[in-house]
């Protein structure tokens, strides 16, 4: 089982049959704040990764869990050589919560603490497209290939990116400065759906030509940044160092040159790493 | 034919005939640039919008037309007492050259310069999702009645808005320090789909409790504006003022609580109006 074939196919199966987050889209929903206002919990975030994990421990007892909600809940984030299901149950709380129409279950899987993990799955639920990608494989989207723009120049580029659940001055003042500067190069336009993994999966589709993110979290992009690799695309750290998937930053690109226009543009602001002592839940800006 | 229903079943029926947009989103696009590098122009546009007046005029030879392409073409905007297609044939046309998947074509019909137009059609093409609502009777999303949230707590809002195609100093810097004061507020988060019609037309769901845009033209959000307005949702300029068509400045939000927070928290930058003359279609500014 050197490539992980058969937890992909067990994942993708598991993604799909939990079609609770669709059912449960259309009902009203029991709303916690968590961190801040703008990042919020659901009853059906836990219910979700409650339900993957148990499925997956039921066939691989021995596997190891990053998952959102279990962090969130005081779990330490430490990657190890163990195969580890990284887990988002619901990526774009706050869209699901408001029925904003984008929101994805997020499951990559990594083994010996690789930078680029074996594969990685995001179900965009209430558009129903099942985005994945094998390492060496190629990336997919309902089956069908994937492939990014493959774009160089960035006066020609569709960027997507987030504002996170940050709302201190500091963090405002830089993801708004960002997007002014990229917009003064120019380029095409910015986007924003409200979820990271389904954000960044655009740059695998070649509708996007890029994606940047200050703040998320390892659960948000691990699976994406596999899709869009695998897609053709480049993951960078948004310093222009290699990507780092407990950093909290990344860029996702068409190519390399229109990585690292991005990179010389936008700055961080300061983020404590997902794998730093205990991550504390309350009080660490999660995103979306 | 008081209330325009006969009419109002004909650009439906017209509007959802019009597959080539779908059909042609698979295709290599011949693309121009029109006034700026990020406000694209296809040939695609072009043949939308002729298909569409083509048809209207066939059926109803007297009535007039606004259309977005006619007007980049150098004909006047000019709202008069006979009744009116305002057409904007792909709203969203840097989406379509670069395949990110939002695409809508806009119709809305006026009579007698009516603020509040008999109706609003709204087909967002790649979703497959038909927008619509006739005056007094109900906004709909493929036949299901539409309710907007209602929230007027502006610190739970989920609010859209587009940056367009300005590139400009002032424009980007007004338009960046908006999304910075209203995230500060807080709210719960900014989202942008590339459509001005597509993104109102989540306010008329209840998905987003607000959208704001300035730099618009009147061909992006005549639909919409019904739409949300009969979906129980309100329609103000930025400045708090009555609604404008061709003001080129508009809140569409689920309360007057809300929209008129965001009158107070986000400014403007100066436009030409629509119909201020003979509206120059190159280097007006066209958004999305």
């Amino acid at each position: 089982m050197s490539d992980w074939t058969e937890c992909l196919k067990f994942g993708i199966n598991l993604t799909k049959q939990t079609s609770e987050v669709r059912e449960l889209l259309t009902n009203q929903l029991q709303v916690h704040l968590k961190s801040s206002q703008a990042d919020l919990v659901t009853e059906t975030d836990l219910r979700v990764e409650t339900i993957l994990k148990s499925a997956i421990r039921d066939k691989y007892p021995v596997h190891r869990f990053i998952g959102e909600e279990s962090v969130a809940a005081g779990e330490c984030v430490e990657l190890t050589d163990s195969p580890t299901w990284i887990i988002d149950p619901i990526d774009g709380t706050a869209n699901f919560v408001h029925r904003f129409p984008f929101v994805a279950i997020s499951i990559a899987f990594t083994v010996n603490k690789q930078v680029k993990a074996p594969f990685g799955i995001v179900y965009s639920c209430v558009e129903d497209k099942l985005f994945y990608a094998q390492k060496g494989r190629g990336a997919f989207l309902n089956g069908e290939p994937l492939n990014a723009s493959g774009q160089e120049d960035i006066s020609r580029c569709v960027v997507v990116t987030e504002i996170g659940a940050e709302r201190d001055d500091l963090a405002l003042s830089t993801m708004t400065s960002n997007i002014f500067r990229l917009l003064r190069i120019p380029v095409h336009g910015v986007r924003a759906l409200g979820t990271a993994a389904v954000d960044m999966c655009q740059v695998a589709t070649g509708g996007a030509d890029a994606y940047y993110h200050i703040g998320m979290h390892c659960w948000d992009i691990a699976a994406s940044s596999i899709i869009v690799q695998e897609a053709g695309g480049v993951v960078m750290d948004t310093d222009g160092s290699p990507f780092d998937m407990m950093s909290r930053r990344v860029i996702a690109a068409s190519s390399t040159a229109v990585a690292n226009r991005i990179s010389q543009v936008i700055q961080a602001f300061p983020c404590r790493r997902d794998d730093e002592d205990q991550w504390e839940g309350l009080g660490g800006g999660a995103t979306v």
